[in-house]
């Protein structure tokens, strides 16, 4: 059992069945990861745990997440409960000497932010946050081409995400929608778009956002409620390596469904990715004859590791959920020192920072230096 | 372990792992299904069969496939050799009582498909070919459409299936060259296509087809050897209910990778879709105000099941190695009876047998009637 | 005037509006070609054919064709009346002396085909036939890239021609249903596709065509009445060359308004272009590292003769209209000596032996020769 | 000739010959409008306006700007000569009671504009700025559904404007470069980007831009000198009407050559629109089955005015040039007194003002209101 590693998963939901099909697939996919072994799940939900232990054959099941992430069959625990709870049981679980892979945005504050980091940092432990989007093998083949020089230093950057799951003003008023539940939009996609920024360009320095809620209120059983948090933030930022660029979020966008667009802009070319077509990376080089020249599109393949492990054929298609898989395995890889984190809790604190930037600006009506 | 099946993966290649990762993770996303035991993998490669063993779990290792396939502890058996030996191992498996999930195509002459299809008959065991694009939710959803009458009767369709791996002049001769090992692309892409035609559309009863082999001869050791094997095909198809249809399949199309590609028009609608963006499904609706009609793309989601067992979210995307999985829970249902088989061995024949008739109309420059 | 050339429009409809802005532009745009003096326009109607003259400002306006044809002011003349008035109006206006211009299908029948061919041989005057996709800048630069080798010698192709004028069922029977006007679709968007094969590919030497009717009748005054021509043609063909390809239309595919995709593959690269997006090709070379290597969309510009005599701005974009524009500079160029005709009569008459050759193939269920 | 209109076109270049096309071919094309005669074309190149004259058929050419303007033949200058000669010249063409038809964008500083405002006010002439875009068919649709109201009251919009003729580091310092030729991208686009906002959505009230230099020198004969002005720009602004939006131009983005994209999205659902594929513009109505809904793309056609004019045939589409010839009809509409201004000096100095707003927040680094 020196190759494997117990596993503890804290909540049932989007992320958690997500981190759970990840835990079930990474040993298969990857081969050379440490085998996972998956000791405990834990919900609020005493039904839904069950139905979640049976399916994946988790070894317990259980509503005590204080008692889950203290168990000694423990090694890493997946946290993927709402985000209010991310803290708490973080650094509970960082006490009790458990490596962390945490579910975005990291906290509703960024005072939680920076206890976790901190937390993390006296543990020693390893953790990691799940911008999951940051792994796919068209992005990470984006950095590289970006970091080998290919389109030379970048300039500007452009990067959107949509959705369409507030779009409609008749749903009722929601836990979504409540000030305690973070800024909304900005937290919610601000740190997807962000950690992509981070990672493509460098670090934000400013930023200067603008924030919209399409309804000021929603219906609910006590009737109009107000909606306080947004929905729309548009924002421009600045870059310490001195790019610029803007980031746009909208959870009200019609007809969007998982939008992702970035785009870089260097003195020597462009490179621009779309998560709904997320298989394919569109690459531009200056230096081409310009009668044969334009954007090409790749298709990731078995050139854009770690995509061969999933399929020999490129062209075939990773899907979201595979992503998960890739980042389970690289933090099964960072817990075994075999390689460096991308999100750990203090890199990704920066990340967290300039979106609690963004929505002071927004608020204040100003430029804000992060 | 009653609710428990004991699974068997034979070949570890690119198939044989697809089928590996299916059952490794069918239960978790489902969970309504029995629970897969990965009891024995077979490969004929010793090293590389102990380390897929190692890898997914599974019980027992071996190179005897005939033991693999009478095993008592096994109740389903995948089939992920090489085609030749298709026929020989799953008659044996029908006949030691197993259930079997075969790897198209079914065989390499229709001899053995027939009998195949007899054994499956006689042993009243459950079997299933993988053609597993009939398995995505977009397909599947554009085949409800289509029931329902939403684009009429289908008068028309198209499908092109293209990639490239056999479009270097300079690889090496290799089996696939080889007439032993089947037709070339008539076997290999064609049953893709034609199994995607016979769903949508219903059965072809005549083909005409041309047929093209680009290299001649590829170097081998021993100097250049003969090509024996077609890379090129195109048809055109009659079908029982009246439409007419062109199939298109290349495997020395230079810049496509998992291209295939079809289309059905109506009388009150046109569908269309792509693989290479496979979570989008594109109709055309005739009864619309024609200053706003257009193509919708529409991305699949939780309202084209089962993609919501996935992913809750619509637009995030499901990946190749997701249509296995759907096809592997798609098998434990009609191996439970809660189900009706797609492409059970006595209605793939009926695709193999066009695909037979494709090889022969292009052999003797004449229409075939199926 | 030397520098001039007297002009008649035979035709006020789709085709001889498009010819009128033609003559009217071209020498703006080109500035190196004679003058086009717009003598006279014709239509049987004649409000509209007085409404042309002055929209466009002819000095005479008819509605004798046989008066028009022969007019000492006219030098050149477009024929863009019904197809079967092409035969005599073409052979009238070459007896006369005129060049002639002529819109595609050449005739209902390959005898009156073949008639004109030999009457423009005859008369030593310069002809164009209409088919105006091939004047496209971004298709001439994919004939300069085939011919300079930069995908090898062409193995395989396709072609799609899709509209959807006559999808509705519900549409009243009109003459294009009548076997009298030609075979259907097979003329109509036949001679499109095909001109396109023979100039990327070369000649076709045998097709095996399946044709069909949708609606076998139409409502009429009298009743339902009887369908004679076909509006879906599938053909699997091959070249003198070697090659294999396809070519489908239908003019009753619902969603499609000027879908024109063609593709060709050759060892070293593929070449792919769609009509609804005109400005762009789509190149893939495979000599490229494979891990950046994708199909590149060109969008044509300065680079792609002659669209800089429109804008100097590429990806800025032509439009449907502007094709006629360059094939009346090319004709005039012709006219002068100064460039080779790309589709005279004697060339186009191959085409249109091929759309002949369809017709027999489908009606007669076997691969026919050219 | 009372159904005639004389023209003087100023300047020959890119714009120049644009306009010299358009009043060739508008009264063919439209029919009802008067015929343009074309009377002087100027420019200070006296070989080059020469060669227009020749070309296009005026019947004088000359050097001599005021001249021109005032000579008695003309009713209506066309003004593309460079920004910093529009002030003089569209007020010495006004104060001659000429009507103006003048390029973007309308001058250099904005006290030219309000300048050319009040000159265009005390003069009862009628004006038009060349914001060629907004006359796009599919545009002009897309301002028809947001007014009857189809997607509801726009929240947020964005919009893009990229080309890559600055991108390129070597390239030689020239007076696009220089501050005397005003900001750089923020006035070459801005005011594309901008004025179609305001179409769109309404005036946009406050701006915070963030600009970049790419290359802080570029070459020159007497070696490295200074860029003066900024290739990107990316600003967030807020509408009189209460939504927020974003804008990000560049002329150092690497492969795009002729974008410009926008999107509007309400609470009942989205339009966006792409100019690199301008024939085409993306609806999604939120109001329909989810299963089957998704982004209709929709061609232009007749059903799109005043497409129809040009071709009977929906999604055979339109090229740049002809969004001019449709801005000649329209102003010589709007000089008819048959049709509203779209863009004239009045409501164009709104948009220029905007311009001029995110001008000076990108240098003053904070939210500027306009």
């Amino acid at each position: 059992m020196s190759d494997s590693i117990g596993v503890a998963v804290i909540g049932t939901g989007f992320m958690g069945k997500c981190h759970a099909m990840a835990w079930t697939a990474v040993k298969g996919v990857f081969g050379d990861v440490p085998r996972p072994r998956l000791e405990i799940v834990c919900d609020s939900d005493e039904p839904r745990v069950r139905a979640a232990a049976e399916a994946f054959g988790f070894a317990q099941a259980t509503t005590d997440w204080q008692a889950a992430v203290r168990d000694p069959s423990v090694d890493v625990v997946s946290i993927a409960a709402p985000n209010e709870f991310h803290a708490a049981m973080t650094i509970a679980a960082l006490a009790a000497g458990k490596h962390v892979w945490c579910e975005k945005p990291m906290a509703v504050s960024f005072d939680d932010v920076a206890a976790m980091r901190d937390a993390a940092e006296r543990s020693g432990r390893k953790t990691c946050v799940g911008y999951n989007y940051v792994h796919n093998p068209a992005v990470q083949h984006a950095v590289r081409l970006i970091r080998s020089g290919v389109i030379g230093k970048v300039a500007s950057f452009r990067v959107t995400m949509d959705e369409d799951f507030m779009a409609d003003g008749s749903a009722l008023w929601s836990l979504k929608n409540d000030a305690a539940s973070g800024y909304g939009v900005i937290d919610d996609f601000g740190c997807h778009t962000v950690s992509l920024a981070h990672l493509l360009v460098g670090d934000i320095v400013s930023v200067s956002a603008v924030a919209a809620k399409p309804f000021a209120t929603r219906p609910s059983a006590g009737g109009a409620r107000s909606v306080e948090t947004d929905d729309v933030v548009h924002a421009v930022v600045t870059f310490a390596e001195g790019a610029i660029g803007t980031v746009t979020v909208s959870r009200s966008a019609w007809g969007h469904k998982g939008r992702l667009d970035w785009e870089v802009h260097g003195p020597l070319g462009t490179i621009a990715f779309s998560q709904e077509r997320m298989n394919e990376l569109r690459l531009y080089v200056a230096e081409e004859e310009p009668a044969t020249n334009g954007f090409r599109t790749i298709f990731t393949g078995p050139d854009h590791p770690p995509y061969g492990l999933f399929c020999p054929a490129p062209g075939h298609g990773l899907g979201f959920n595979d992503l998960k898989i890739i980042e389970a395995a690289h933090f099964l890889r960072v817990i075994g020192g075999r390689e460096s984190p991308i999100y750990d809790f203090e890199r990704a604190s920066r990340v967290e920072a300039v979106v609690h930037a963004m929505a002071r600006s927004a608020r204040e009506g100003r430029t804000v230096s992060v």
